[in-house]
């Protein structure tokens, strides 16, 4: 199948390359597949120093911060060489030939996932490492066998550059095959690689607006592909009155230290926390804001939409603020930012939504403040779209699953658990572990895809594709099909004669 | 958040009704759903008479063929009715609290799949059981705990208005919550309620124009969805030479008997079979067709364009008439039609591809015969896009991975792994098993999504969504997540301590 549009030189040659490729590395055994995430892991803390003053100098995080998401990024490729190593991704099933099936004679069928062909991943502005270059979805499409073309982030280009020098140096020196890995820059590139049919999934982090554009591209291609693009979330928290009453301190200064880390510029930062009326957080909350020192956000354009959104939600009818901290604008244009919080009832929230209900990227976070007996899982369905997280603060005696409101508690539970891909009870959803049960995701706009993870070793199915072997002898099936099981990945075997065990049993 | 377009009384009605019990079905434990998917299963058989009948006399498929259809569609729910009791389709992974973790504490975290929600599911033409109202996908659902709305197929109303009685009913004695089980009729209705921001997922089987169609609609939604369609395929099948010397008498008539059955309206019919020059096949598929009775096609319109394609493709320049076969319109415009195979020579087919490659609807296939030394692992990207399936039929020694071509033959299969869904290895792709291990589905335009199947135990992961809940009390976690399982299901448990131990021994 031909490209309607042919490719800029350079473009074409690295597709062409990561085309090239895709056969060679996914015939490569886990083994030596983990290896190669293992040196790649290994080069990324060999460079740390100049990679962290790189990162440093080109988005303003600290180098705390930055060290701690050079460290995370490669504990993430260590975690995904176990995953390819495991073989558990690949979900191999055996039917053995049953000549007594329900059906009559049931073939010999082996099936399990292979990997999807080459990835394009965009790459974030906030996470310059963990969700760039080197980041999770490189980490789940090399575990799973794809080549991988990263779109650098025009936040971090130098960073881009080098941390791909590095990765691929270390895929190289691991003996992958030439094209495994690369870079290319400029939105222009971006969205002419992913039109073209060798490329066969996408990935990204980002804003509604771009995430969707980049969506319905890969949609509306000739041969549409999945496109997994985690894009908007708000992350909404809920107090109960015990929760307060037994915690004031603590919630007031672990919203604070959540919403101010990193500037506020992280897609589980706590958008909105729901609080009973008269809880009695205002000085705690503003004594928590009032020492954090200025953070430069991560470029002119953030800093400009952040002032923006940051006067219209002051300015909207019945927005009190809490703690006002505010943003400088330096020479450069970049803006130094201190957290705000401002608090509003619900049913202010309510009459200002067109204004107030928009994600804030920076660290601005809103209060909200309910009546007494307010049914706040109504609220959720009508206040909220798709979020990767939503979070309850309860009290001890709620949280033993008691108390009068149980009923209540259940059902806000179980809508939260519809609006959201992470339900957490107490603590805060920033600081997201990488972890097989972590799942950062959720309906949309949180994600353009909500059958998959973008942080976490379950990220790996986004890359794969099951395909089966229907009597193929033994020499011609691929390793962890055969009955052999040379590289000893788990297989799920029906044997004959053990159809509709259940089903059969229960007539 | 609200629709665009506020559908007609009736469709809001039916789609209120899903939404409604969404959350009541979801909470039914896995046991009485299991005992509901038997109940359908039971119900279908006590109205096979019946159901038949009509089928019979809407469809003009054989009362045998058909019989065949619905035992398979109740053993079918009787095999979900197994895998919701499984329960390994969750996927529960437990993450102890790790106060030792690479990164830092990592928080209790539980995840599992849910069901995504209410669900529409288009009806097929050529399956009136097992891909309609009752079938697969449907099946699926239910046993996902999602509330389904059919869209029936115009070419057999009374069967789904009768079967979705019958379905409804059983659910309904079995004590599932009203509208867990509806159906709608008509373009325009499923096309309005795709477009429902309350339907989350939808499926499809039929034709790669209305698939695409559909396909763009879930697409483009303000909140878009996931969209199963099964679409295109024409499931290449590959002889060699030393096949042909070992059993030309069996394959001449396993070819025709699976081209002709169902007068070949099935999306797994062999559609191209390559097999070497001079290969002496005419005369024993001549006469394997001859005595194959005519056959009513499903419908008026496949009727005529069945015999639009098949005098475009005899007269395409090159192609020989193997058995000629034919079909014949009777006074209400229905066709009868007898198999027809042609043979043309690869380098024919390159030069006739405009017109022969499409898919024929019916009992037509082409024979492909290619010179000794022909390279066929090229000519399928180069002729072909994806498909359900792809079959090859080797001697003796080339399928015990041995003889001189056995290279050639593993970039063969190699590249067949990449254009379907399932490879075979003998026998003919017609004849679906429906399985934990089966594979139905695979590259555009066999599918508008490659990461699931239409067949098999494995398509209930259409209609699930992960969640996690983090640091979440016993009492108040899903059952299949807490830590005394009282579902008994799969849990995969990652210790506190256990980081990393692939990656971490390869340092």
């Amino acid at each position: 199948m031909t490209n309607a549009e042919p490719l800029a030189p350079e473009l074409e040659t690295i597709v062409a390359n990561a085309a090239a490729a895709s056969d060679a590395y996914a015939a490569v055994n886990p083994v030596e597949r983990a290896k190669a995430l293992v040196a790649v892991a290994d080069a990324l803390d060999a460079s740390r120093e100049e990679l962290v003053s790189i990162a440093a100098s080109e988005t303003g995080l600290t180098e705390a911060r930055l060290n701690g998401e050079l460290t995370r990024t490669a504990v993430q490729l260590r975690l995904f060489a176990d995953v390819a190593v495991d073989g558990g991704y690949l979900d191999v099933r055996i039917d053995e030939a049953d000549t007594a099936f329900a059906l009559g004679v049931r073939p010999d069928l082996r099936r399990y996932h292979i990997p999807v062909g080459p990835v394009l991943n965009f790459s974030a502005s906030n996470f310059p490492f963990a969700f760039s270059v080197a980041g999770g979805d490189s980490a789940a499409a090399l575990a799973a066998g794809c080549p991988v073309i990263v779109k650098a982030h025009s936040g971090h280009p130098q960073l881009s550059i080098r941390t791909a020098e590095v990765v691929a140096e270390a895929l190289a020196g691991a003996g992958m095959p030439d094209g495994v890995f690369q870079l290319i820059a400029g939105q222009a590139a971006g969205i002419a690689v992913l039109k073209d049919a060798r490329i066969k999934a996408g990935s990204f982090t980002g804003s509604i607006y771009a995430g969707r554009l980049l969506a319905d591209i890969a949609a509306s291609r000739p041969a549409p592909i999945r496109f997994y693009g985690e894009l908007g979330s708000v992350n909404p928290v809920f107090v109960t009155k015990a929760a307060i009453d037994e915690q004031a301190a603590e919630l007031a200064a672990g919203y604070v230290t959540s919403v101010a880390g990193s500037a506020g510029q992280l897609c589980t930062k706590p958008g909105f926390v729901f609080v009973p009326e008269a809880h009695g957080l205002d000085e705690a909350i503003a004594s928590a804001a009032a020492p954090v020192g200025e953070h430069r956000l991560l470029n002119q354009k953030i800093a400009k939409s952040y002032v923006e959104r940051r006067d219209a939600i002051i300015g909207t009818a019945g927005v009190r603020v809490v703690a006002e901290g505010g943003i400088r604008i330096d020479d450069e244009g970049h803006g130094w930012a201190t957290p705000t919080i401002v608090a509003v009832s619900l049913d202010n929230l309510r009459a200002g939504r067109e204004t107030l209900m928009d994600e804030v990227f920076g660290p601005m976070s809103v209060l909200v403040e309910y009546p007494a007996g307010a049914d706040l899982a109504a609220a959720v369905p009508e206040l909220f779209e798709g979020n990767l997280t939503a979070t309850l603060h309860l009290g001890t005696v709620e949280s033993a699953g008691e108390g009068a409101d149980v009923e209540a508690l259940r059902d806000l539970i179980r809508v939260l658990t519809q609006h959201a891909g992470r339900v957490l009870f107490g603590g805060w959803p920033t600081g997201v572990a990488v972890t097989p049960a972590m799942q950062h995701g959720g309906p949309w706009p949180a994600t353009s895809n909500d059958s998959s993870t973008s942080v976490g070793t379950a990220a790996i199915s986004r890359f794969l594709r099951p395909v089966a072997y229907q009597s193929a002898p033994d020499a011609l099936l691929p390793e962890p099909l055969r009955t052999s099981n040379p590289w000893n990945v788990p297989q799920a075997i029906a044997p004959a004669g053990e159809s509709t065990q259940w089903g059969s049993s229960a007539k």
